[in-house]
């Protein structure tokens, strides 16, 4: 009998054909059964990892990554995800090539990608841009491909961009899926999605915008609390207020983090900064105005330090679901007493949730090769089966 | 039957033996039949890998790159070409390793190549360094191999020097052979090898000199065209006129961008620096001369700025061949309004040929990857049979 | 006949059990037979390379590189051996990562070690710092596999610490067993492990402790020589004391380059900072106290140039025994005339070693690859005759 059928006959309940070819922008462009593909097939891959099953699909191929913003835990589940899968990441350093403005947009993508069959980028750091700039390579690759430049598409996979972060958000949710026992499980479990003070300012606001976005998905109650004046971007709360109501969940908001962390199942604290204020700043690099980024910077940490009372601690979590809530971060947090004087969440909570932190964050690699999978195999459900069938040791014992 | 066969015949009646185990430095050292098997050789691979089969030749294996340059395109289809035959990409980043000068050069070469089947190199910056700087690396890792340091010869691959850019203008020349139908049917075509206008100074000679030095192979009216005191490196023009000579072409200088358009069927117009100026540069850089650099630079600017009517545009294309020139350009070229205020090319132009530019740049790749094949596999015919037979799928559909 | 025969008989022999998922911190952490079998399996690894069979044991699979300190020979050995046996090098370039300090290592550690079989870290530059950062890192993904964060633990192999560079000092060793023709005609050679003078400061420790520390393990006569006040870390020294009365050898010191060569069957003659100014400097550091650092390394350069008759030159070769020592450097060596006025070792010694020199290094990649495979391999000897029968060529001839 083979494992992979688990797998493959919940595949065979949902619906996702439209994938194949496609990439991942936004998790709201996914129907629910496409996401529920994505956990599915990240779940069958961590499978055949754990049993020293070889889930290489491509023999030879890139993977091109664009990082603009450091990372590490996305570079290397990113590098983790493409090597599971057999392709080779080369990594697009901007500060290495010949990569000029505007117009070049087009040609660079064409340029890196005569054998890739993934493009992963990130690009956060100005609202309007990133997504944008994702959907300008995509086009440009697509109209390769048909003008006969690219023999293949690559896939694009948005890893963290101004409006969400696909991927961090999917894996969050993979985590509390296996935390709770199943997807069907999250129904009308509270989760607080809540801002948290940081001595930095102009954290990106595609977590706390991902997380609206993906969990009023599952008929969750989900709570985003902020002091005033730290709204995310508009578009994505309609979004989530949507959801919700399809869902049969629901989609609050409130300026009391008390009210958020309240008999909450799930809580995920962390600092971000206000839309208006990243709109502005953007605004303020367009036009090289270095002395009004300054200035506004100096702004940002003063507001922030007004609401230092925003911490994740021991006496908060008390107020949670038996006080025992799921705490969630993407990491690194800012720990009061370790990394910062005064931070997101206090030392001995980050502590107590260190292992399901880490694991939370373990799902990344399975969930973009998921997406990678789902793009790229025509039939996932019979190359599932010949993949455990096929038996290639991922390494020799 | 073997649809590799049609590469096969062709490689029967070609005499390349002598490219096993050896280098590929300048065009003009390989002999026609040795260029035809690498133009034969890259279509077979093109061919396999649009058809979904593995072309890996390597289980494992690195091939090191080297680029004292900004570069995209050359640094991903290396990248490309590698990984297509079965190698990692180690780079060798000058700024992380302890390379000093002079001396060393035969210890790092040694030192990178344990188990480099390929090195790469970029090194285009300096009049009579780069070429010169690859030989002796090769020379280091003969004599390595011969010593029983190594347990491979690498195989240098000229990925851009002061001289000469194989692989650039080989991927030129696939493109107009397969847009021209045929390596025959070059011969009497008229090319024009232009200078054209830039803001920018010190752009490499190697683009116009291998394009001089290898399209005179083939039977072509080859024209170089600039402004009065652009002159390329003179060795180099000896050498077009040789072949012009040899192969029933000819080679012509004007310093008339029209004369050089008139009735053309190919137009090359780009950007260089004169070679008198290059020399100097590199004698101010020995010297430490950084004010007479500074000087150079503006001077070098001063005089771009009197040929801004060496610019690619309508009218300009209106002279060549049935107003129906193809134009070719290495890309990323100064497009007058778009990436600069007036450049090489004008916008309408450059958008008209941009996919079959994209389609120029797309031969690179399939060039490296045939000159390495080449230089490592004892039987080019009966390997390749054997790929096709073979066939294992380069992705899982 | 399996040729692997050879190599297993001798594995057969040993006891390196302990090995399988375990690390590589120290030499003086292993026993003789595990020394032992890191050198048989380097051995086997490089038959089997030589003779063109893959060594792959990994069908995929990342291998993670830390260099806080350039690196080319050590980087391409690493890349080379992981490579060889099938895994992909991602490297965590500090500069790209969001790494803060402190409580980080240990979620640093997991988060890039979610597909990670190997970690290789060179973190040579501060006393008390190096060899216990790598232990942080270990206990991290320890922790990680037992808690179900991490699929498989990663092995770690020290690329060089404060305290031994094990991969250096093992190649070395695997040299000059090749060069005596067997470990055991080391017993009763005498090496000469000596200071040299440099014209830069601060040369790292790692190497002499390294030596002394793994040398006098296999019955040799080790001298240590350096000018008073040159003095490596204690600890060492004491190792290098018992391993001598265990093994039959002996270690002695003196501030005598001449005493230490004469007889000497081979020399070391090397750089190195007195180990109480690293220690300094290290404390400087940690306070930031730059004004210190300059004043110290200004003191150690006067100190330095105090020594420049530390050199080995024709006149001090000529004292060793017949005047034919095996001449050992980890290279890049201070040559003078050459990389400086006035170095570690003249022109013409260093020129007549250059050969030996070079394939004193190609040992690293087989030495880091052993390693490797003793910790990941269950039974070595039926994997390596496993290889053999599949006889997998490494590249298509």
């Amino acid at each position: 009998m083979l494992y992979m059928d688990k797998y493959i006959q919940k595949l065979n309940s949902a619906d996702f054909a439209n994938m194949y070819g496609d990439d991942f922008f936004l998790t709201w462009e996914k129907t629910r059964d496409e996401l529920d593909a994505v956990f599915i097939v990240a779940d069958a891959l961590r499978y055949l990892r754990e049993n020293n099953i070889s889930a290489k699909i491509f023999d030879s191929g890139l993977a091109i990554s664009l990082f603009r913003d450091n990372s590490t835990r996305t570079r290397f589940s990113f590098a983790s995800a493409c090597n599971l899968l057999g392709l080779e990441v080369q990594d697009l350093d901007e500060g290495k090539s010949q990569i000029a403005h505007g117009e070049t947009v087009r040609e660079t993508a064409n340029m890196i990608s005569f054998m890739a069959d993934v493009i992963g980028i990130r690009d956060d750091m100005y609202i309007g841009k990133g997504n944008a700039y994702m959907r300008q390579v995509v086009k440009a690759v697509k109209e390769g491909a048909r003008d006969g430049i690219l023999e293949q598409r690559p896939t694009l996979v948005n890893l963290q961009c101004d409006i969400d972060h696909p991927t961090q958000v999917m894996a969050d949710t993979a985590h509390i899926i296996r935390e709770f026992g199943g997807v069907e499980n999250l129904k009308g479990k509270k989760i607080a999605m809540t801002w948290a003070y940081s001595p930095s300012y102009g954290k990106p606001l595609s977590v706390p915008q991902g997380v609206i976005g993906l969990m009023t998905r599952f008929g969750m109650d989900v709570t985003l609390a902020y002091p005033e004046g730290y709204e995310v971007m508009s578009g994505v709360e309609d979004i989530a207020r949507k959801h919700a109501a399809e869902s049969g969940g629901s989609f609050n908001k409130t300026n009391s983090m008390e009210e958020a962390f309240k008999d909450a199942d799930i809580v995920y604290p962390k600092s971000w900064a206000p839309f208006k204020a990243m709109e502005k700043r953007t605004e303020l690099y367009g036009n090289n105005n270095f002395t009004g980024i300054s200035t506004l910077e100096k702004e940002l940490l003063a507001q922030n330090s007004t609401h230092k009372n925003w911490e994740c601690t021991e006496e908060m979590m008390r107020l949670t679901k038996g006080g025992k809530a799921l705490y969630l971060h993407c990491l690194p947090a800012d720990i009061s007493g370790v990394s910062c004087e005064a931070g997101e969440v206090s030392a001995s909570v980050f502590d107590r949730y260190r292992v399901p932190l880490y694991k939370q964050a373990s799902f990344k690699p399975y969930v973009i090769a998921a997406m990678i999978f789902l793009s790229k195999v025509r039939d996932p459900q019979s190359t599932l089966a010949n993949l455990e069938t096929r038996a290639t040791l991922r390494k020799i014992l």
